[in-house]
């Protein structure tokens, strides 16, 4: 941490803080310059965090040194984190695509939706059972009875599934159901929900929050990971900004930059990330032109008939065309996209 | 509801909206415009939003006309909402001062704080038990123990006391000692959360959510309402913006936009929407002046030894200074900031 | 335009709104709903909006059916807008790419930057003479010197030159030497340059605002156009938000919105919309993917040495490796990057 | 400046940074702590900001410790500043009023709106001529007409008069008319303008950008005063969001912000800040409580055949309760808000 002293900072106003540094361990560093003194702290970047420097009037700012987190931290494992799916691998040289309704409507819906989007290549089923909706009055999802017939649906198509939990409360019954746990972008920063996540033994997709910083996004990675459980898949899915023609804006960058920042895998989710179909297939090809690992894209037999997000959803014709164009992007960007048998 | 066809859409489309409107019970208007026919729907606006029309190509967009709140609205109840604490009323022409440190520490800590803020003229405690942290390695607060101080040190000093609940599991815990139970801004759309306070018969304070929109934030507090919990105090926090001089942007605007369309009582915390004890004097009294109903502000005996957001803590000294000009602002406002005895 | 009375309106104000349409010339379409009562307004939306009706305090809002803008608009002209450079045609089916300094610093940086990003496959050549910085102090640029440099560089490579203009006077200057005039995002609602620029017979490049909407991105460019200019190139350069581990969130969303909206090609600066080169290479793929029609890049032969921007600024070994990536992916999604020689 | 080396930085690496540090002229400080080595700069910060060091792909980050603006600062001047204009005082004890209407539309409008704001207490008039628009299809202004009807309304009123200049071309022309030269949010860094103003001598109020941060505010101001003219006066007028309630979101916080970092002037224009006449009284009363210099508010006579922003546009009823309402507002905050006649 480096500690930046006030203009006409005292002797001992710097002596003050330099004493509560040795005091918590921490080696220190004066640097006098023409305009400032500056205090270098040095060691674990924590101790400095907590100690509310700031409060003190003659401290002007605090600056981090450091990154906040460590396990997610390519500096903690410098190779990709690659996790098996039952049928295939997430993190490699695969690019994945997971595709299905926004929510479980009915054992037709789903397991027609399903079939399409495997006949197309997708490899992961998704659909929603319990339903983060803004109103009260909306729709809220099918909830047990739409795990339910999300493991049907697996079990006829071999798709693994990936769904949402909202609730510390129902983690247990959604793993019961679930391959891949879901935590929705309202939930990024549920502290107790991602603890008990961190306690299960399943994948975790992790959504960024609406207006999460990429580094928030990663400590509430750390969060899981510092329970115990390792595989966190990170989701992109736009963050809030001014613009309405989109639903969100797709921060494509986060791609990159979580890549350079950390060893597990990012995908992309445009249909939230833009919440209209008309702009989900081009920027699917440009979540897997950035390098993601996959994408999540929502798909409904007959969308204007959806009970939720009918707008961005593509139909199964439109999602099969998407996912040719993805394969010759994948390609062309050093990676391949399955093609089904 | 307004549908708005797209250009060149054919008799044929518009036929197809009109026969789907009409299927849901909705009075049907079409007019015929130069550029753009249109659609209007009379009836409730609930059916139209569940029927995802845009996912029609030839839809070009839906226009609301209504507002989706109910029971917050104006419309619902004309007049201001009014809620009687035990030792003043929250609503009326009193505007009550919540203070408190951010987290509970120790008996010596709250009960030191509590008393200064009370002889200055706060009517409430707050204090954090449960605290939400950015990281997992941070403190986590007191948990139960936490609330054990907080009862304590309110029999000492008759403050009722606000503190932050985080989880459905331990709502019922913290409403045991709590007077106001607080929702944090990570938790606005905690659905599960939500329903949970909507069955409690203690008041709620609903802070707004890091980028929520003010529609947004009433529907939460719309949920919470919708479960049959009518005492809801919003909270304006703050909101995220891309300026890092303060670490939230507060929008004051949301009081009185807030207090046209709804008759809830809106209270301002200026410690977490500006994030520095520096700028918090002058934003509580802009919070005032704009007919906040209450101001919440954090206060720790020795701000720089705050175990959480030392920063944005006043010292006692200077939240006795700022109740004595918020006094006169109040009064300036024909409102009134109570002595105390 | 759709007008929303407020609840409990009274039939003469309903009928003062009708008036005023009437003798404005429009039509009027009245529907008397369950909870709102609407005036449909028939006719040129541009009266409607200059009529401030929202000023009435029985008026709730109103809400406009049609886009604002009309030459650039797709009703206005359906098949894309495709500009013939010296050397090659943008808006077609090829790729463009334009490389380039940040600012021309010396004869000897442009040339050898120019004849690098050339063999790589660059056909328009970057770089600023004029320079908007945001500290007084800063360079500046070479001004009308770094203009001589770029034509000089022009004529020895035969690349031809996009620079920037900054102000109405020096507009003539600067169109002396550049093939393509640009305007920066500073000045993207400078409405006097626009309308300067209108008159002026050169392709425009008009970037996006740092907070601007696509909406009001395309009236900057009906502004140009209705000066009798209709050769406008916008550019995304990224838009302003709350994250800090980009210089701003390129909004590649924007791609297909534009192209939706408007015929006029589109191009993207990853370098300014990430301001970091690390990323440059992901999002120029991730352009490309999403159908721009040319990518323009910050080349510099020794980035640590740059008077400008040099963090986001690519050697040309990295320049020409990301040209090799943009050629794959430009097939693959249809188009194609021509290869020089 | 701290630059703090990545990870695994080698001898050579570090020893490169240092050696261009001294050959700048500057002072070094190196610091090896347990996770990163630091190399601290002393010396001006403005030569290592110059330097692309980030460009390295072993420098981590570059962190400015100074604040980049000289002339603005209250490092550079302790004590505020104060204007003297024709009738008043700006800066000092007094809260000033600025009102009138968004546009000239004839010399009635002007003088019947000058006359009932100077009634109720207004000090400036204030008024466009030249009219930035967003549409090029708008009302763009009177232009030269409007500031003669300004020129002659202040003479027959005694009110000093406010108007915008949009262009470097014009700065003689407005600055014939005006006592005060305003610098509209779209131009807040039109660089060639602020420059020619920097040669001016007349106040100039300088409206913070839409998405301007306040160093980028304070660096617009900066370069006004670097030109010579110190008379720069600020206007806060709210920034972008994604909120749609209101027009911009008011950011209030920057009053005290900017009032502690510099010694110049701050005034509030809620109008703009809101786009909405039932918001800008609140909005008025909390920038007075906040500590603004002064209030800019738009009236009307018959706000609804306003030409341009009629939906923000007081009536001169409604300015007067106003006026009357931030009398007390003011005393309240040991100020004062004159009374006329």
């Amino acid at each position: 941490m480096i500690i930046v002293m006030g203009p006409g900072v005292r002797e001992e106003e710097i002596q003050l803080v330099v004493d509560k540094l040795k005091k918590a361990g921490l080696g220190v560093h004066l640097s006098v310059g023409q305009f400032r003194t500056i205090v270098g702290a040095i060691g674990e970047e924590k101790a400095v965090r907590e100690m509310s420097l700031e409060a003190l009037p003659f401290v002007e700012k605090v600056l981090p040194v450091t990154q906040p987190f460590k396990l997610v931290s390519r500096e903690f494992k410098d190779d990709n984190s690659v996790f098996q799916l039952t049928n295939c691998v997430l993190g490699g040289e695969e690019v994945i695509l997971m595709a299905g309704p926004c929510a479980v409507e009915s054992e037709e819906q789903l397991l027609e939706t399903a079939l399409s989007v495997r006949a197309a290549g997708a490899q992961v089923l998704r659909g929603g059972a319990f339903k983060p909706r803004t109103s009260p009055y909306s729709f809220q999802g099918l909830e047990e009875e739409g795990l339910k017939l999300l493991a049907r649906v697996r079990d006829k198509t071999g798709l693994p599934v990936v769904t949402e939990v909202m609730d510390q409360h129902t983690v247990g019954l959604v793993a019961e159901y679930a391959d891949i746990v879901q935590i929705g972008a309202r939930n990024m920063q549920n502290f107790y929900l991602l603890r008990e996540l961190g306690r299960l033994d399943k994948p975790i997709l992790l959504k960024r929050g609406l207006s999460a910083t990429v580094e928030e996004w990663l400590m509430a990675a750390e969060y899981i990971m510092s329970g115990g459980n390792h595989r966190v898949i990170l989701c992109e899915r736009g963050i809030r900004t001014f613009e309405t023609y989109t639903r969100n804006t797709l921060d494509l960058s986060s791609v990159p930059v979580v890549k350079h920042l950390s060893h597990l895998p990012v995908i992309v989710d445009p249909s939230h990330g833009t919440g209209n179909w008309r702009w989900v297939p081009a920027m699917s090809r440009a979540a897997v032109a950035a390098g993601a690992d996959g994408v999540m894209v929502e798909v409904h037999p007959r969308p204007q008939e959806a009970l939720c997000d009918g707008a961005q959803s593509l139909t199964p014709e439109n999602f099969a065309g998407l996912a040719e164009e993805l394969r010759k992007i994948a390609v062309a960007g050093g990676r391949f996209l399955r093609r089904v048998g």
